[in-house]
């Protein structure tokens, strides 16, 4: 057992971790220990239907994850879900898609302008560019927007990649012509502080980076007007024709298992999830501290309304950076770990986006790595 | 039980039924009776990475899904899979606009013409028209086209709306401008004779129209060029960064059953769907020539390699067309019976696509309702 162990980190600490991707494989270990509670069986004559619910606007969506959503939202307390539609997507992915689709389909003049404040979440600029539309333009950082005519702005909070709380940067007098899309991926508990029930005009929310089911590839949006949710709804049934059913029965599942376990003493996720954050992030911490060569952002602690207590942030990505005039991408990969240039993001290359959610070992193989990557640029000077 | 059948009979004979989507609910009886051999049980731990397979390519197609989609291949004798890249999707549908995509992102100029020819699949008009892409241009009626440079043709074959067997029809001699994608979601053995092992550079398929799992929302491309299946993988990551997990399993375990099932006596799906395709076309036919006032196409017998004798097509939608100048969409909508209208599938007024995969008991209340058109239109001379 030993042995194997020993040959595990061998074979891991040749070879090159890749932690540019944001894949949440750290909670496995969680739902492995839940065992059973989590586990659906589905009959080959289940779910053989386009449709779900034939009475929802959204009739692609499976009722029972509908209410697992709403439920969830209710325990957690971090987004009010009454007098609203919700969308199922594959993915936050193509839910961003839809409502950006959307709301430039309801714009008197096109294409629309598209921002997010820099740092950003670097998949928006593929996102709104891959297709090359001409119904919305990505406009790049919503700091130096000052484009007439309708506007898009993309907010994410906690941002992806530096963790910080965000709001709307453009916010223009003639607020009309100007829409909001609320990214709250990272808004839960183990993550940031919740101070506040959301209650925006369009907010979307991701499966992966609650549990870390990322393969199963769920999202949903909160919206608010039912002429944006109609054309979210349409652009999904031109896109895919819905979303998979095996997918929306099994988030609904492990969703009503988490919801159950906000009530626990012995196998609350979200405290699981906020303790493994903390650790890997006061690990990292002290790596850095010692290096003298990089930087982290720092956060201020505030009173988390979940956790009934005053909490600091772990956000699901470190937003590293370095003193030094330096390709940090390119250093990293020199010492076989993959990263996203803080470039691509918006920023620079002093800044990369390194995902904290990656299995214990790789993390740990990471924590190596950078302790090392100090010493060597000590002999470099 | 005879009391409630008559009352669910009552229900249905009052209601709107809609046979303008196809929704395959036609064989939800035989995967009841098949039980449990294609249940799957998927664990809380399970499917949680993006990644199914990071030496692949397509990176998010689950191996045993590509295996289970080879071995079917090979059992029916409809497509090769040799030398091919799999490239999963998000149905058929997402992967018609990959491959769009991909064919328009390597054309030397764009926007690059998209026809087929008529009557075709409508949604292909959706799909290629409503991001507004600078890419791609749908272009209509392939059988009309006479545009220059680069055009790409979709070849539906057995074709939807209308069931016949499709070649190109653009074949330009400057054919290296010219690229094709075909669709072959009914090439199978219940819907047609499988005449030829199909080999031609992108070929698209669909678990809906095979088995009646629309609900899963999986379809897989057979791809030749290396440069296309990576600008398709390419564009399904940013679409949706991949295909459920849950999906895929499932489809492989089904198509794995499927593939069993070609070498049974008792259990066979392909017999099962045929007999039933065969039934209710005989039974439509019927109602039609009472009716004097409807047509449907006829089909060639041949000789089908995997049932080892001649036989006719049974499609999946029918292409009813009537002798009257009428608008036979709402003529039937009149009649309570939903069906998508010729002229969205670039025909005429006197056509509408007719679902022939609803629950047994919709397609009765659909052949009576029709009888009784007859009935009405006499009394209308």
């Amino acid at each position: 057992m030993v042995k194997l162990e020993n040959m595990k980190n061998l074979s891991l600490s040749d070879s090159v971790i890749n932690l540019d991707h944001g894949d949440p494989t750290a909670y496995e270990e969680y739902w492995r220990k839940i065992g059973d509670r989590c586990t659906v069986t589905i009959r080959g004559c289940d779910l053989m239907s386009y449709f779900s619910d034939v009475n929802n606007m959204c009739w692609f969506l499976e009722p029972e994850l509908a209410e697992a959503i709403k439920e969830l939202h209710a325990a957690v307390g971090n987004a009010a879900t009454e007098d609203r539609y919700i969308v199922v997507g594959t993915g936050s992915t193509q839910l961003c898609q839809a409502a950006v689709h959307a709301l430039s389909s309801l714009a008197g003049t096109q294409p629309v302008s598209v921002v997010a404040a820099a740092p950003y979440y670097s998949t928006y600029v593929e996102e709104t560019t891959y297709v090359r539309s001409g119904m919305y333009k990505w406009e790049g950082d919503a700091w130096s927007f000052d484009k007439k005519g309708p506007y898009i702005e993309l907010v994410t909070s906690p941002n992806n990649p530096d963790g910080t709380i965000r709001e709307t940067v453009v916010n223009r007098p003639d607020g009309d012509e100007g829409k909001v899309i609320h990214d709250f991926a990272y808004y839960w508990p183990h993550y940031t502080p919740i101070t506040r029930c959301q209650d925006h005009d369009i907010m979307l929310f991701t499966f992966s980076k609650i549990t870390g089911h990322a393969g199963s590839r769920i999202g949903w949006a909160l919206v608010k007007d039912k002429d944006v949710a109609k054309k979210m709804v349409e652009y999904i049934i031109v896109n895919s024709i819905g979303v998979s059913k095996e997918s929306q029965v099994r988030t609904a599942k492990i969703l009503k298992v988490l919801e159950e376990t906000c009530k626990s003493e012995t196998d609350n996720f979200f405290e699981y999830g906020h303790e493994m954050m903390k650790n890997r992030w006061e690990k990292l911490r002290g790596v850095v501290k010692e290096s003298n060569v990089f930087t982290l952002p720092k956060y201020p602690e505030a009173y988390c309304n979940f956790f009934g207590k005053t909490l600091g942030s772990y956000p699901a990505f470190a937003w590293l950076g370095t003193k030094e005039e330096t390709d940090l991408v390119n250093d990293l990969r020199r010492h076989r770990v993959m990263t996203r240039s803080g470039e691509r993001c918006g920023s620079d290359k002093k800044h990369v986006r390194v995902s904290m959610l990656s299995r214990e070992d790789v993390f740990n193989v990471f924590l190596e790595r950078l302790g090392n990557m100090k010493l060597i640029k000590n002999i470099d000077l």
